[in-house]
């Protein structure tokens, strides 16, 4: 594997991220590197890592089970097999394995050592990079959580091949949200040209696809590793909608595409109070055209009543105020507060 | 309340440390300052924040309810406020209810805000100050926690006028560890000529001493914030025995006894090994035997391996290995590993 690229975060911690275009040099990057480490998988990834070590633990996938349970298992597991704070844990799956195994280990005796290899497009696209853990709790999604850095993150596009294909949409949400929020247009420019190669899933394509991708959020990153500031918050372009959408379908859209949705409803509410240009919006839906997301709407005035009350329990708000993230123009979103009318009337 | 020090991390987190003498102070400023924050207590201390709010929750004071369960209870209670991520959380207790207050608020949407309250003399001198939080899980003692610095530390010693005695001597015992750490002999000579006044609960001379205790400990914390570089654990001297003893007594004897036992079989480890002088272990004796520390023996071959056999369980090994903190000098403790024979020759 090769390593592609290094994200400094403020406090003194870095990832580092490795790739390739196989899956044979994945597993012998962990077998002769981390052999003797402890591997948590789910029932879907644990092929990956069958073969390279029995120190491993496979959970059930699915969202249902991120939850405190699941964590209490994989450090019982880390307790059995003796492990001290320098052992290293390696999440090998989506995002709920890789949420859940790096919040384990950032809590195992305050913090062992952490790799992750992410196997769908969304969590290498997002999940594994950045230092957010989590877990769901009492209905509310990775409510509970801590800011913990990987030391590396491995991926391997090869394992792409068999995702199935709403969930690599998903995750081709996020790619072209950050294609939007970049000041360079490398990202858009790679997408609009090769769109037919990535939805083919070639690898080479995909690989450079997500190198692509992962510079721009690490630029974001870099600038406010805990959200502090502000500026990481801009990657929650259009995930207040998202978050809202998804809890009144109660998750029967994905991630991705319900980031997509919040995009274009915030490309409308941009236009609508002037902040984003006809041009911008236009070209930013060019984009996300250029891939068959799922085209969702609410019409009726109780649909859009409750999306409206769910973007009030945005987790991000300050204040008690909610700010959504609009676009001045690519590569430059804006935090702005909305009044209700013009959340109502944004929504598609 | 005055500000006597503050606590500089390396990850850019630093904590302010507010002291005075009495308790209307600290009501005032937890009135003044936090009135609508959440504040957690245990049933012995829930009478000092009870004037002040009403957005409390108190939990069973004791170490058996320092456990996982403990953390979601504060959690939900989080949730049924609403809380949101800039939220304070403020933890009112000895060492439990900091640790487990702590560990909540790192949890919390990733992290809200954190003041701590220290309420015994050990939580005050040793839990507050320096990020450590936690929960004992599977009979492990802090198995599970994170690093996360509180914003603020409020100490009034009015607090401790009601401490029993032996939980004021287990703090003892943390002071008189950092005096024999420190590398200027401030807290030594103030402990060695107030010892009587500090024994009397003199709130002034017990406000010295704690802040003179705070500094020493601030020096090692600087320098090595996750204790990742091996200086922060010199503030373990006593504490590989003391664990030990901790266990084969199933916590019979106080924390802090346990550290001077273990400070005076390192202080004869490092003897017998030519760590340590004789002078500079008669110079630390002498300043315990200033307190009327319990004196605790352990004479039959069978408790000296159940001690040695413990000790191997100590959370900070590095690469399979134990290593001690012994005392080259005041103020110069060194980390060793030690053999078999030298660790059952050294227990008292």
């Amino acid at each position: 594997m090769n390593k592609c690229l290094t994200l400094d975060l403020k406090n003194g911690n870095s990832t580092a991220v490795y790739m390739s275009d196989d899956l044979e040099s994945l597993r012998k990057r962990l077998m002769e590197s981390y052999g003797s480490s402890f591997m948590v998988s789910d029932d879907n990834t644990e092929y990956i890592i069958a073969p390279v070590t029995e120190s491993r633990l496979s959970i059930m996938h699915g969202e249902s089970n991120k939850n405190y349970k699941s964590i209490l298992e994989i450090l019982d597991k880390a307790l059995a097999l003796s492990l001290s704070r320098d052992s290293i844990f390696i999440g090998v799956g989506g995002g709920v394995i890789c949420d859940m195994t790096a919040l384990a280990s950032s809590l195992y005796m305050r913090g062992a050592r952490l790799i992750l290899v992410p196997t769908t497009l969304l969590s290498m696209v997002d999940a594994s990079l950045g230092g957010k853990t989590g877990i769901d709790y009492e209905g509310y999604k990775n409510i509970i959580g801590t800011f913990y850095p990987a030391e590396e993150v491995l991926i391997s596009s090869a394992v792409l091949e068999t995702l199935p294909e709403s969930e690599f949409l998903s995750g081709m949400g996020e790619v072209v949200k950050h294609a939007l929020l970049s000041s360079d247009s490398a990202l858009y420019d790679y997408l609009s040209d090769n769109s037919a190669l990535i939805m083919q899933r070639d690898k080479r394509a995909l690989s450079e696809m997500i190198r692509l991708s992962l510079l721009v959020k690490c630029q974001f990153l870099e600038k406010d590793p805990e959200e502090k500031l502000g500026i990481r918050s801009f990657l929650n372009f259009g995930h207040t909608y998202a978050h809202a959408v998804e809890t009144i379908t109660h998750y029967g859209i994905s991630h991705g595409e319900a980031v997509v949705y919040g995009m274009r409803c915030a490309l409308k509410v941009g236009e609508e109070i002037g902040v984003t240009s006809h041009e911008i919006r236009e070209r930013s839906l060019s984009l996300i055209g250029k891939f068959p997301f799922k085209r969702v709407s609410f019409s009726g005035d109780r649909e859009k009543e409750a999306i409206f009350e769910a973007t009030l329990k945005d987790k991000k708000k300050k204040d008690s105020v909610v700010r959504f993230v609009l676009l001045e123009d690519m590569g430059r979103p804006v935090l702005r507060s909305l009044s209700k009318s013009e959340v109502i009337s944004s929504i598609l």
